[in-house]
């Protein structure tokens, strides 16, 4: 998209509600005035309405973030001026290692429900699920208007499908180079690359000035689809003034440039080759198109036919060849019940599992636990990904795993089958160079991604002051002056666990923490409370703490402790059950510890006769 | 250690005794014949007995990996040649995250209890955790005589009094170029580089001919402590024609050399200059000397006094201190409790925690819980390691705290502050060049780094069935003419969690799993069993599912339905408690899948009165 099909926003676009411009190719607005951009400097009168008898006065922005800021995952930005309020982007986390049994995280929604109805729309930047995850939870408690390009709709509505949200919620289709109004404010949609396509920048115009915020980016200036990103419009916002950048600080901490996509089908050209008569499986994310694409014309190119596997693969690749995002001569694509109608040295796989999920579809196949593929010395297997910081060692297994089943494994940097979607340094410097912004607010990455883009900026000259590492929840004041924090709100996490949104806390956690730690002892026991006897038990019942066949003398002792020390509890007529089980507790804990040095949890239960 | 100083063993040595050549400088011991060696043919000789009438049949060589085949850590091997057989090292692992609760692994000791009467002791390559942290496990069950270099010797030695084994293990020091005699085995240990000082290879001597074992090792031409690795005394083994080769494949997935230590000593050069005014914390291993020497040599450099943090770090300096393998100027050594009483830009500290360890020194200053060590924007920190595969998270999460205190943070590979022990592919091709083994075994490594290591020798011309990449318990044997796997014996891994070694099973973390996924609920009642009747509860009990409070009506829910499962098994009379478990378990889970799409163990105890 280039700037010459931007088009503004008309004068007369009504306060509240939302207006888009479009592309000159495209059917244009009848309540729009139908113009063509002369000077960058139009745009600050744009939004001027011809009949208000005085200007307003300026108010400052204030930008909330409610994910996305020292962590990486479930993006959500609050931007307000005055009432004129809307969201960027919903997205999901996964969760840490610590937060046990927990499915997906997402952004608290406290201050959103709060802010509701000054709240006009979503703009959600691209369709990765840090970004548009979490959309089916906040539009089950509220509705908002989204707005997004074609491939981004499309993965949201799919997703809202699934969650019994379908035609519910206003979805808007935008362009690169459209504008969406909220009042006072209006959103222009810039195409920037990532690594899926229709990934859009945002040119934020408020009456004290323009905020860019790049949304996750990279330049790429040989795409494999769409354009290369629109550094000149994003020029012209600099040229115009910006006030405020928001970029993104994912890959801040490297040095260089991130290569193009265009790197990685060359080497696939040269791996494919390399195969001979192997089949090929080739694992990557299911939202990289550009990267199936060229799998795709890869194997076009070497005569194999291309069958998926894996759910959001199928899911992702269905969706994208009806919107046309993916091209495929005819009859290539096989169904992979198929597979072993057709030779190996001719087949193509393309599958999910690029993490080493465990229960991804390579995963399955490393594991033979795959319905249809039965991989061996026969298969040329590629993971065309790098292991997100975490899941180093689930790939490494099913990398072992693979090549224990004979298959030739091409993995990690050992031949250019990935690249990054997220810009380098001399990429986000030239952001910088370009936007030249008042201030600069690092987002997108935990701390250290943030701190390193916040000192990239301040080498290219920027003051310390002009520059806001914060934190969640922080409310961001701009003024055209000033840049500061003036308050905070609620922000931070909710879990899903299953149906379960928020019900898993910290104390729940906890107890997981403790049970899968050292396990559990049930300490069972009857008790009269008149005559205050033991009728029955008590009984031991333990799980994950030991072996009990084998440890069978410890549990002896253990409810040994536990008939003494109720009994004495019963002599002294103590009916007080509290007393009882913490003593209980105490002195099977500390006799345990001693004995094995772990600490089970202990779980006395008195039932009354 | 130059091969001028290696001596070879005398013609007297006693067939099942162990006897020792020594370096020229050393005292040479009576019983051994004094001499230099004139020809590395001489070897050949060495181990015949004058007096005996006719040369015993040859044998085949058996070696038996126990542990760090497949996998990093744990290592351990058997070497037998009929019976004078041998252990190389015996080393711990640290479990993986699937391992809950579980503290450190261990090899499986069953076949070292079966070949008892045959072991004649154990040489160990060096002292880290991988290679002797096992010992005091095995030792417990059976004494061996263990033989290690100096250093090795100590820490194995600390190791033992920690496990009140100290004075009942024989403990003997060798040195690079020493020879210890396993019957018609000998052992030579040739010097080797590596990130810990004393580390040796092993040249094993059979009467079918050499087996070398690299250990763990990498060629540093300017080492920090000892001398550069001794190629040429792999290389005379070379000439006189070594059977096997078993090396370190831990980096053969790394293109290119390993960069010396002394690399990062100029580093901590300019990286002292830089950090002027703070006090500098520089967090690294605390079995690498050779690092620790540069921080101290850098911190005198610089006027700076050193504080050591961590317990390991505390009880390694001092041991090496000790034995003189760390030098510092008098004086610059500062107990940690008195930093406060020198200005912090005359303070280095020395710390623990370089892999994000949650309970380190350096973790602990991170979170604000260090008891003596407060840091703030005057600290400058330095993490001198990169995070071992599955560290990568706790180590960003360490270096997000820091900064956020806004300490200065250098880490991963922002500077050359840290190198590899261990050989990359142009070091182990050299390894391969010079000892020209006939048959090649790669070993500590994943099963991806054994197949690189294996490719890397067959593309030096190995034919392919003379390079074996095996699993844990195979028997391995060689002759002359061939390699082949003849056997298995039981191998794998024990697991040790608090004082139980081996108590914790398959069952016991299949539970620990469940428990930590999704918590457990406790349904108890008491039952009458000759009238058939509830006589109390069910009462309901649950942990890690959901926060009660908030989710009363389902308990109740599920309590009615634990009432009526009973009820109805009462009624039909039923007293198999077995089934009225079972019954309760299903329904209760099929309810909770149902609302909660948890699944909790479920955990049904029946009383009778």
């Amino acid at each position: 998209m280039t700037t010459e099909q931007t088009k503004k926003q008309t004068p007369a676009a009504p306060k509240n509600g939302v207006r888009k411009s479009r592309n000159t190719k495209a059917p244009v607005n009848n309540e729009e005035k139908k113009s063509t951009r002369q000077s960058t400097r139009r745009y600050n009168t744009n939004r001027k309405q011809p009949k208000k008898p005085t200007p307003k006065p300026a108010l400052p922005v204030h930008i909330t973030m409610l994910g996305g800021l020292n962590e990486i995952g479930k993006n959500m930005t609050l931007f307000e001026y005055g009432n004129d309020s809307f969201l960027i982007d919903c997205g999901m986390a996964f969760p840490d290692e610590d937060l046990l049994g927990v499915d997906i995280v997402l952004p608290d929604f406290t201050h959103v429900e709060k802010c509701r109805d000054h709240i006009r729309g979503i703009v959600i930047t691209h369709g990765h699920e840090d970004h548009i995850g979490a959309l089916p939870y906040l539009l089950k408690q509220m509705i908002f208007p989204i707005y997004a390009t074609k491939l981004t709709i499309a993965l949201i509505d799919s997703k809202l499908k699934e969650h019994g949200l379908s035609g519910k919620v206003p979805l808007h289709v935008v362009k690169p180079g459209d504008i969406v109004h909220f009042g006072d404010v209006s959103v222009e949609f810039i195409n920037v690359n990532h690594s899926i396509p229709d990934a859009v920048g945002l040119g934020i115009k408020t009456p004290i000035g323009y905020v860019v915020h790049t949304g996750d980016f990279k330049i790429d200036c040989t795409p494999i689809m769409g354009q290369m990103i629109d550094l000149p419009r994003l020029g012209e916002l600099g040229k115009e003034g910006v006030l405020a950048l928001m970029a993104d600080s994912t890959n801040a901490e490297r040095p260089g440039y991130t290569a193009s996509e265009r790197v990685v089908g060359e080497s696939f050209s040269a791996l494919f080759k390399k195969a001979e008569n192997k089949r090929i499986i080739i694992a990557t994310f299911s939202s990289n198109l550009p990267r199936i694409q060229q799998i795709i014309d890869a194997a076009a190119k070497d005569g194999r036919k291309v069958a998926i596997s894996g759910r959001s693969m199928i899911n992702n690749v269905t969706i994208a060849h009806e919107l046309k995002y993916l091209t495929m001569p005819e009859g290539i694509l096989v169904d992979i019940d198929m597979i072993n109608r057709y030779p190996k040295e001719k087949m193509t796989i393309i599958t999910t599992g690029s993490q080493g999920e465990p229960m991804s579809a390579l995963a399955r196949m490393a594991f033979s636990d795959h319905r249809q593929v039965d991989v061996g010395p026969d298969d040329y297997i590629i993971i065309s990904a790098t292991p997100i910081p975490g899941n180093e060692k689930t790939v490494s297994k099913v990398v072992n795993e693979l090549m224990k089943r004979g298959c030739d494994v091409v993995y990690e940097k050992m031949y250019d089958v990935h690249v990054s979607g997220h810009a380098c340094q001399e990429e986000l410097k030239i952001i910088q160079g370009i936007t030249k912004p008042k201030f600069f607010i690092p987002v997108h990455g935990e701390h250290k991604h943030l701190q390193k883009h916040a000192q990239l900026a301040k080498s290219m000259g920027m003051p310390a002051k002009n520059v806001l590492v914060t934190d969640l929840g922080k409310v961001i004041e701009l003024t055209p002056e000033k840049m500061s924090v003036v308050g905070s709100v609620p922000a931070g996490r909710t879990l899903v666990d299953g149906l379960g949104i928020g019900d898993v806390g910290s104390i729940v956690l906890r107890d997981r923490k403790h049970l899968a730690q050292d396990g559990l002892i049930v300490v069972v026991a009857t008790i009269d409370p008149i005559n205050g006897q033991i009728v029955s038990g008590p009984d031991l019942v333990s799980r994950g703490f030991v072996y009990v066949r084998e440890a069978e003398e410890l549990m002896d002792q253990a409810r040994a402790i536990a008939r003494r020390v109720l009994e004495e509890c019963c002599q002294r007529h103590t009916h007080d059950w509290a007393t009882m089980k913490s003593r209980v507790r105490d002195e099977l804990s500390r006799m345990l510890f001693q004995k094995t040095k772990r600490s089970p949890m202990i779980l006395p239960i008195i039932m009354e006769n």
